[in-house]
């Protein structure tokens, strides 16, 4: 067994405070991997305080991982010790169903295994996640990262990345398409960077006009505010494609106005409470509204490699660990740009 | 100018009584038609009693039209005197956006012309529909027909049918998908005998015990009982495509839960009042729901073909043009299999 450092939370109402622990020993298939960085996720949020129920504790969170790998299984192949390497939202699925065959074991159909809060396919065995110094992750769900890229900077693409860049590539955005990209958040800022480097068209919507400057720096060619009616009204049925980022609650109808005939709206956010959809706003001029759940491991590493050629990070503040529960409240608060990355040096 | 009988609404409390008013004399590219049939669809019922708003008055409704040609303009080459002709939803469309060059007309961002309830582009001159002796229409929205079907039954092809081959067709349905139909009216049963003609398997989904043999008979393989936990749980995750005919207020949640992951639902029935949709439904295998209207004037052709070659008509029950209003009352009431069509001899 293997002696783990982390940051954890006993209980929905508890702060995260230190917590020790023991991975298993490497498998034959696993990668033992020395965490240097682990982003901090909105859903860490509402993981730890319980506010999708089914919460198990003491809970480690923590899906946006990037390390080095300290250690290897007699069977794994593709990893060397001291490779650069990354752990997204999953680590584990039951690879057998058509899903997992594809590719996209996100949606497999056996249950794919969440990277914290969850038990391993045996049912009973919790995973726990990167606010850790190390991790222990079956090599098929390990991604190979470029070491030249800005390593706390990369950590967001494990999941917030890959959340908008499978959309972005399922939906086939190119050069010639006009996207919208709804939301300038931890996902928002991933999908403007991603659209402006796939060629299209890119319009951010957002409700605060200090965000506007901030857009355009990132790449956006056009800025919309969302509550001003009249500026919307001048993108009527033009956009291909609007990726919604926002998990608030929020009318998604003035935004498939916007859409042009068989185009699409895509939900990447996690809105709790049911959407009121216009059916007329779908059936006039054949639109579409979908959702999209991070991406599949082939994907993933597709993503990471694009982000080395085009050198596309996250922009992160980086925290040290014991700055976490200040950092939780910011994030509630809209408070950061555009993602914490706890820098796992810190722990030691 | 043509003298025209028909029946027409005054307002939106009236009855249709008998109506008489003139045609325009055939232009250079209009055909003549002496209609023969009309079939009752229930928007002219939303339309004749202003359900919708905006009803324009007197309103001629009907846009399921099968008759002869009796009369064609100088520069008509298409059509020749005595041909069997249809004509559906829409006599217009600017012809020169996207929408229009790509045979979707139904979609025409100029904004198309629908049948009757409607001006002309001229913006002045009212449309009238088919519960009339002639209609005079630009040959571009004429269809062919073949004389051998029958034609009393070939009537809601023009909208009841093209409604629901549209969908399924854009979607690709073939042999090897699982399509379900949700709702057996007017609608619902042309999309099962299409459905099952393409080779799908297909599911029908009802409230009522009584429709469970007549889907059967219509071609479904399996019957669902959709109030019936369950039997809808048998379901789950296996439908590459659920068409939802009904327009009627109704919960979408339950159905898009039986989509697989990528599967879509498409409504075709216009509910007035938005629908509560659940962003996780769609989010957790990338399901969509949208919406389809109609079909382009090239594909309600090739439906009518399609039809000519299976043999398919819709189930239609004949009635004078004097029983209009009591079979209105009827089809408020579902009680009709599965189509009123105006025999229009009764008007003379």
């Amino acid at each position: 067994m293997i002696l783990t450092k982390s940051y954890a939370t006993l209980g929905p109402k508890g702060n995260l405070g230190p917590f020790q622990f023991e991975r298993r020993s490497p498998r034959e298939n696993d990668v033992v991997i020395d965490i240097l960085y682990c982003g901090v996720c909105h859903s860490d949020i509402h993981q730890a305080r319980d506010e999708w129920g089914g919460s198990i504790y003491p809970m480690v969170p923590g899906h946006e991982i990037v390390g080095t790998v300290s250690g290897i299984g007699k069977g794994v192949s593709y990893f060397n010790v001291g490779d650069t390497v990354g752990v997204g939202c999953l680590v584990d699925s039951c690879r057998e169903c058509p899903s997992c065959h594809e590719g996209l074991e996100q949606y497999c159909e056996g249950g794919m295994v969440p990277t914290y809060n969850s038990m391993e396919r045996d049912g009973s065995t919790p995973t726990f996640g990167g606010y850790s110094n190390k991790i222990v992750v079956r090599e098929e769900f390990v991604l190979k990262i470029d070491p030249k890229l800005n390593l706390a900077a990369t950590a967001p693409l494990l999941c917030a990345g890959i959340t908008t860049y499978s959309p972005l590539r399922h939906w086939d955005i190119q050069k010639g398409k006009k996207v919208g990209i709804v939301g300038l958040g931890g996902l928002g800022h991933m999908g403007v960077k991603f659209s402006q480097a796939l060629g299209a068209e890119t319009v951010v919507f957002t409700t605060s006009e200090s965000k506007k400057s901030d857009a355009l720096r990132l790449g956006a060619n056009q800025v919309v505010l969302s509550k001003h009616e009249a500026e919307m009204q001048t993108h009527q049925n033009s956009f291909d494609f609007i990726l919604d980022t926002i998990s608030a609650p929020h009318d998604v109808n003035p935004y498939l106005q916007l859409l042009k005939r068989d185009g699409s709206m895509v939900l990447v956010g996690v809105p709790t409470k049911p959407m009121e959809v216009s059916a007329l706003n779908l059936i006039f001029s054949r639109k579409s509204l979908s959702g999209s759940l991070i991406g599949g491991i082939k994907e993933t590493q597709e993503m990471l490699d694009f982000c080395a050629r085009h050198q596309i990070v996250s922009d992160v503040e980086v925290i040290p660990i014991q700055k976490i529960n200040e950092a939780y409240e910011r994030v509630i608060r809209s408070d950061v740009k555009y993602r914490f990355v706890i820098d796992m040096k810190s722990l030691s």
